[in-house]
């Protein structure tokens, strides 16, 4: 049985800067902890440190997490009135995993606005597919906890088929239909299988090593908007950016990732 | 006079960990550095610990840094065969002015390569316009030092009549024709005007929150073809996507950042 989000993802406090937590069985891909999960673990201990929601995080990928006991070790860097800078280290057995530097705070409605970009253009939820299952393997029980749903087309790679465009998009929803926090969009940025799969290119895992997201909202009720794309792949690294909207139209994420290529 | 870049970036080890540097007049906005030239200036601290060149690199800007001097402090996290990651404190005067995370390496030439769009569009260097006197007081002497040109009508903010698109595109070389390494693609992702002046909303200073810089290969020699963009502007944030090409038409960097809204 997989723990729920919350569960999964809830950290102990050991003393002013030091946190325990678990990586829990079930919310992994192949063995190794997915790394929208992990940030969102490490988001909630740095959370409890700003006493604010994340606003932007990036996180540089260290090693594979399997299951079992972590520890985060987050430090203060600046305390403003409206915002707050932190770094947080997330080790297993004494080694690094991942290092995190955010700022937390609130956004701040109102103001000058002007928004480019439409939201993500999707046929409806039902239209849309189930996940492919993985590579190898039962599969991922991470995908019980989520009701994520792909473009038709986007789940070609998973029968040999790849679409052709390095993009997959689709909507995140939890299947509890616990509603989508700032923690829960840290997971939805990197939950979604890597927009390289549909590019035609060799399918394998892919590393992250640097992870981005801006946090731009707080969802409304109903399944999010997602649209992932890696546009350069090259040289032994890729790019994959992300959106995410609600279903009032709003930009709620944005993310970006440097990966290594498979081979 | 204005410090050339080199000069203007040299740190000075004092023991392992530590470095020491000066932040140099004429390479500011209003008295206040520019973020480009902060995050090269930390990027050499950092590249002098891990001696490799910097892949992707994350500041967050936490205090305007007025000319003076500076210091480092950079903690390795993990030193790979082909990666290595650290952060940096920068500090001025015992306070913190920039929190940084970075990994890095070297481009793996060769391999899967999947390259969707195509370099930026751009009128010839010539054709393209020198960019607009500073808001306020004399000429920023950093542009005394590049040989920046913007896209004709991505000047119109400076006479009031900006272009109605968050855009600013145009191309970046250093006046003294210096070849732009993977510091010099730090300064250019933070180097021309904002790309909400030309929005239509209010001209004032953008602080940055947050920048990364993925750098994705070596430029050849000549200028770079450059292109800012705002897409999402609410709620008191924005981004800034930024790409970087040189002349052979090879993607060189992209950046991002989070800043706040000019009220």
């Amino acid at each position: 049985m997989t723990a729920s989000f919350d569960d999964a993802t809830a950290v102990r406090r050991l003393d002013g800067t030091r946190f325990a937590a678990e990586v829990h069985p079930g919310w992994d891909i192949g063995g190794n902890a997915n790394g929208g999960y992990l940030i969102a673990l490490a988001g909630r201990a740095m959370a409890e440190v700003a006493e604010r929601p994340p606003l932007t995080i990036t996180a540089h990928y260290l090693r594979p997490a399997p299951a079992g006991p972590c520890e985060f070790e987050v430090a203060t860097i600046r305390s403003g009135r409206r915002l707050f800078t932190l770094t947080a280290t997330m080790t297993m057995e004494g080694r690094p995993v991942l290092q995190l530097l955010g700022t937390f705070g609130e956004q701040t409605p109102g103001g000058p606005t002007a928004i480019i970009d439409r939201p993500v253009d999707l046929p409806p939820y039902d239209a849309c597919v189930a996940p492919p299952s993985p590579l190898e393997g039962p599969g991922p029980a991470m995908m019980d906890r989520l009701a994520l749903r792909l473009r038709p087309g986007d789940d070609g790679f998973r029968s040999g088929e790849p679409s052709g465009r390095a993009e997959v998009y689709g909507w995140f929803a939890f299947s509890d239909e616990r509603p989508v926090d700032p923690f829960g969009l840290l997971l939805a940025s990197d939950a979604f299988p890597p927009a390289v799969f549909n590019s035609g290119l060799p399918i394998a895992w892919v590393p992250t090593v640097e992870l981005t997201v801006h946090v731009r909202g707080t969802p409304g009720p109903g399944p999010l908007r997602c649209a992932f794309r890696s546009r350069f792949i090259h040289d032994g690294l890729l790019d994959e950016e992300g959106e995410i909207w609600d279903s009032d139209g709003v930009l709620v994420a944005q993310s970006r990732q440097l990966a290594l290529v498979p081979r």
